[in-house]
C-alpha cells in the first residue's frame, strides 16, 4: 500500500518554507531591538522591514522580476542584510559576490550565473572599471557608497541605492511561491580551476536556519546563543551567507552588528561599546584580530566565537580561552549551506584544563540535527568510530547544494552515490566527535600511508616562536611524498631559533604523541609569507608548486 | 517570470523531513543516554533504536503495511515512546486513543479512523471487553501489560508486545517516501458533538519539533532547555503527541523518564529520584501534584514547566515559584500540533517580584518562529496591539492540522479565510504577548460587551480559601448573560467564608484592577464538584447546562 498523504480542506494554507517568515518573530516579539553599521548608523526591525520592502520595490521598479538574479559587491552591512531578504523575498535569486577574488574571476561569476542587476559598493569602482566592458548580462547597476558623495562610476549607474530606496514604497507585496525556488548563488573559491557555483533554495535556508538554531540553542554552559545575544559577523557576507547567521540573528530578533569592512580596530572597538556576545570567523580573521594592538585593552570575556573554514589550530583556542573568550568550532563548506557539526563541550569537560578543552573545541563537532554525517571508505562503507580510523566526510542534510551551476559532472561527482563528497578526511572518535585530519588533496602520502598535515601543524604551531605554519608534502623517491614544514616565525623571534631546532621541538612531540609513524621525515624551513586563498585559507596547492621560492 | 526551482543532479539526495531523522542526532552524540519507565525499567539510545526496527519487523510480520493506521492505548511509557517512531517510520498512521475517553467515544474514534490494528495495555482490558464486538475495522490485536503474567484478553490476541519485539529482527529497513505522508492521528475532546479528528504529516512534526527547539532553545535565564535536563511528559502521550516533546527530548538526545499512569507520588518520586529538570502539564495535573502530601518533600526547584491546554492561573504561577519551580505557559491545541507559542520573561524582568512575574508567567506568550499569529476582528483585520482590544486568535504556521477526518465543512470552517481560526478570544500588547481571554464559547456576553471568564476566574483563585473555580456566565433578562462564580472551597476553610464575603473580595479586586465593566455582575456560589471534559479541562457547556445541580 502507498503510503497516505495529508489531505488539505480547500481553504488550509500548505505553508512554504520561505525566507520571508523568517521574518515574523522579529517584528512580533522584537520590532524595537537595533541594528547597526560599524555603530555609526542604527535602526529598528520595523525599519528594516519597511527597507526590504522599499530595496525590493526600488529593484521591481528597475524591471527586477522573479527568477532574475542580482548580484552584491559590499563589505558586512546593514544593506548587505536587506538583499539576503529583499531579493530572494521577491523570487528573485541574491548573487553574493566574492570581492576578495581577482577582477577575471569576478567577472568570470558574473558572467557564468548570469547575473541581471549588479548592487555595487564605491569601493568596488576600480575592480568595476575593470571588468564593466566584459560583463555579458549585467544590464543594471545599483551604486552603494559611504562617502559623502558618490564617487565617479566608471559605468552608467541606473540608480543609486539610497535614492532607490528613498523613492519606493515600503510596501511590496511579497508573493508565496515554491520553497524550492533558488534563493540564493556564489562561488566556492578552490585552489584550482574556474571557482564553481552554489546554489540554495529558499526551503533550504529556512531548514539551515532552524537546524543552526536547534543545536546553538541546546547548549547549556558553553557555547549558547540566546537572545540576549548581540550579534556581529567576522565571516564576510558574501561567503556562504556568513554561515547563515545573519538569517538566524534575525529570525531571533537580537541586535546586531555590522562592521564593514574588517579593520582589526574597528571590530575591537564594535565588540567593546556594542557589547558584541557571538560572533563567528575563520582562524585567520582571528589571528589578525589578537594580533592588533588594540587587541590588549580589549575584553573578550564576553565574546563566543564559533570558528570554522578551517581547523582551528589548539594554540590560538589556549590563546582565546586565556583572554576569556569561548571559543569552538564548526563544520561545513559552501556546498553545504555551511554548518554541519558544532564542536559543543559537555558540561563536564568545563572541568578540563585549558589545554585539555582545547584539543575538544578544535575538534570538527558533532553533528547538527537532520545531518547525516558519516565517514567512510572508497565504497561507502562507515569506518570504526574509533577516533583513529580515517575516512572520507559524507554527508546529507536538507540543505546541501543540489549540485555546480552548469557543472553537470562535477555535480555528479560531487554527489556519487547518494552522498555529498566533502574531499575532507576525518576520523569519528565514541564519543561522536568528528575530527577532520585533512583535505583530500592536502594529504600527505609517505611510505603508502596518509600523513595528517593538519596535525603535524598543530604540534609546530605551539612552539613559542612560530606565527603561522603550512605543512605541504613534497616529492620524495624513497618515500612518495615526505611532510615540509613552511614556517612563519613571530618577527620579533626571528633568529631566536634554528630551523633545526624546531625540528627537533616537532620530532619530540610527534613521537610523544605517537600521531603520525612518517612525522619523523619532516623537514622544516621558514618563510618570508605564507600564500592564502582569498578567503584566508592557506593555498596549499600554490606553496606546494614551488615551496623554495618562499623561503627565507 | 517564474521563479528559478533549484536543478538536482541526478544522483543528489533530496533530504525529505521524515519522523526517523529526528533519530540521527541522538544516535550520534548520546547513544549511551538514559531512557527509563518509571525508575523499574532502563535503556539507552542505541537499544531504542534497536526496539524500533523490531517493532516495525514485528508489526509488518502482522501484515501491517504503509498507509495503514496502528492504534495505541497505552500510559506514557517506553513502549509508546517506541510507537512514535516505529509506526510512522514504516509508513503508516499512529492512531494515539484518549483513553479517557467513554468507551463508546473510544469506539467511535477508532472506527472512524479505520484503525487496523490496535495495541493495548491490559489496564484497559475492561473497555476492550465493551468494544471488542462493535470494532469494525480493527482485526488484529497486539496485547501490553506491566503485570507479571499477562491478565485474560476480551479478544483473541495475535500478539503480545515484548514477546512480537523479542521475535523480529532490529534491521528493519524504514525507507524513504514522501514527507507529506500522514504521520499520525488523534482526536479532540470537544466539548460538543463527536470528537474530531486531526492528522499531521511527517514534515509537519520534524518542523514542529524543530521550532519548539529553537525557541526554548534561544532563552536565556529562564525556560531554557538543554542538552544537561532530564525530560519527563506529564501531559499524555495520546494528548497531540505529549506535545511533540517526545519527539524533540529524543532529538536532543535528552535523558528521558516515563511515568506510566501519572500518580501524584510516583511523579514526585521520579522528579526526585531521576533529576527530572523539564517537564510539560495542564493546570489541573499540576494543582493534583501540588496539592498531594508527597509534595512537601519533593524539591521542585530545579524544574521547568510549561503549563498549556488552559490558562495558567497566575496564583497557580505565585505557588510554583514559591516551590523554586521555573513555571511558564505556553499556547496551542489540538488542531495546531500543538505549540504556537511560549510565554517566555525577557531577562529584564526577572528583577519583577514574583506577583509581577505571575502576570507575564501566565500570559499565552510569544509565538514561536515561522508562527504567523495574529487577533483579528471578524473581517480578519488586525486589533490593534495595546493589550486592550480583543478578537479572534487565527494563525498559519508549518505544522497545523490540513482540516478534520471525513468532515469537509468543519474543515472548511476550521480554515475560513485561509487561516486557521482557534475559537479562541484574545489580546496581544504592545510588547508582542499574547493574553488569551475566553473561548468563544465560553466567553460572557454582557450587556452587548464580552466579558472574559478566565480573568473574573484569575481574581478569585486568588481567595487563600478557594480550591478551584469555574466562572461561566448565565442568562440574564436584563443583561443578556451574566458571570456566575462556581466556587470549590479548600475542604480545610470550608464554612470559613461566605458567597458573599467572596463576591465582595472579587468585586474590590475587579474594581482595582478595572479589568471588566461588568464584573461587578458577579455572582458567587460553592459547588460540590467542577466538571471536567478528558483531558482535565473545565467543562463548561456542562456547567453551563445546570449549575443549580452542582451547588451546595
Amino acid at each position: 500500500m502507498p503510503v497516505r498523504i495529508v489531505q488539505s480542506t480547500a481553504s488550509a494554507y500548505s505553508y512554504p518554507l520561505l525566507i520571508k517568515q523568517l521574518l515574523l518573530t522579529p517584528l512580533s516579539i522584537a520590532p524595537d531591538q537595533e541594528i547597526t553599521y560599524q555603530g555609526k548608523l542604527r535602526y529598528n526591525y520595523r525599519k528594516l522591514r519597511e527597507r526590504i520592502g522599499r530595496l525590493a520595490g526600488g529593484l521591481a521598479a528597475l524591471g527586477v522580476e522573479s527568477g532574475q538574479t542580482v548580484a552584491m559587491m559590499d563589505w558586512d552591512s546593514h544593506r548587505y542584510l536587506e538583499s539576503f531578504f529583499a531579493v530572494p523575498m521577491m523570487g528573485a535569486i541574491l548573487q553574493t559576490v566574492n570581492v576578495r577574488l581577482s577582477p577575471e574571476q569576478i567577472l568570470y561569476t558574473l558572467n557564468h550565473a548570469g547575473a541581471d542587476v549588479l548592487m555595487v559598493n564605491s569601493e568596488f569602482f576600480p575592480i568595476l572599471a575593470e571588468i564593466a566592458g566584459k560583463l555579458e548580462t549585467v544590464k543594471t547597476f545599483v551604486l552603494i557608497s559611504d562617502e559623502p558623495a558618490m564617487p565617479t562610476s566608471p559605468v552608467a549607474a541606473v540608480a543609486e541605492y539610497e535614492a532607490m530606496l528613498a523613492a519606493a514604497s515600503p510596501d511590496y507585496d511579497f508573493p508565496d511561491f515554491d520553497e524550492n525556488a533558488q534563493a540564493t548563488t556564489f562561488y566556492t573559491t578552490g585552489t584550482t580551476g574556474n571557482p564553481k557555483g552554489v546554489y540554495f533554495s529558499h526551503r533550504q535556508l529556512v531548514l539551515h536556519t532552524l537546524g543552526v538554531a536547534s543545536v546553538l540553542g541546546g547548549a547549556h554552559r558553553q557555547g549558547h546563543i540566546h537572545r540576549d545575544d548581540v550579534y556581529m559577523p567576522m565571516t564576510p557576507m558574501f561567503h556562504v551567507h556568513a554561515w547563515g547567521f545573519p538569517y538566524l540573528a534575525t529570525m531571533m530578533g537580537l541586535k546586531q552588528v555590522y562592521p564593514g569592512r574588517y579593520q582589526p580596530d574597528v571590530i575591537c572597538r564594535l565588540i567593546h561599546e556594542e557589547g558584541v556576545s557571538f560572533s563567528h570567523c575563520v582562524p585567520t580573521i582571528l589571528h589578525m584580530i589578537l594580533s592588533h594592538a588594540k587587541a590588549r585593552e580589549t575584553d573578550f570575556s564576553k565574546l563566543k566565537i564559533l570558528i570554522g573554514g578551517a581547523a582551528l589550530p589548539e594554540a590560538m583556542a589556549v590563546a582565546a580561552q586565556k583572554l576569556g573568550m569561548d571559543l569552538f568550532s564548526g563544520y561545513g563548506m559552501s556546498e553545504t549551506c555551511p554548518v554541519l557539526s558544532i564542536a559543543h563541550l559537555d558540561t563536564s569537560d568545563l572541568a578540563l584544563d585549558t589545554e585539555a578543552q582545547a584539543v575538544i573545541r578544535a575538534k570538527t563537532g558533532r553533528p547538527l540535527p537532520l545531518v547525516d554525517l558519516r565517514v567512510v571508505d572508497p565504497q561507502l562503507r562507515d569506518v570504526a568510530h574509533d577516533g583513529k580510523a580515517t575516512g572520507e566526510v559524507v554527508v546529507r542534510a536538507p540543505w546541501l547544494t543540489q549540485g555546480y551551476v552548469g557543472a553537470p559532472e562535477a555535480s555528479e561527482e560531487l554527489w556519487a552515490g547518494g552522498y555529498l563528497h566533502t574531499a575532507d578526511i576525518g576520523n569519528i572518535n565514541p564519543a561522536g566527535y568528528l575530527k577532520v585530519t585533512d583535505r583530500i588533496k592536502d594529504v600527505i602520502k609517505t611510505g603508502g600511508e596518509w600523513t595528517s598535515s593538519l596535525q603535524l601543524e598543530d604540534i609546530i604551531a605551539k612552539h613559542e616562536a612560530v606565527h603561522e605554519v603550512a605543512v605541504i608534502g613534497v616529492p620524495d623517491d624513497k618515500w612518495g611524498e615526505r611532510p615540509l614544514a613552511l614556517v612563519l616565525l613571530k618577527p620579533e623571534l626571528l633568529g631566536q631559533v634554528s630551523e633545526h631546532a624546531l625540528r627537533n621541538f616537532a620530532a619530540h612531540a610527534i613521537e610523544a604523541q605517537g600521531v603520525s609513524r612518517y612525522g619523523v621525515l619532516l623537514q622544516v624551513r621558514f618563510v618570508k609569507t605564507l600564500v592564502k586563498t582569498s578567503v584566508g585559507k592557506m593555498n596549499k596547492r600554490l606553496m606546494r608548486a614551488d615551496p623554495e621560492a618562499l623561503c627565507l
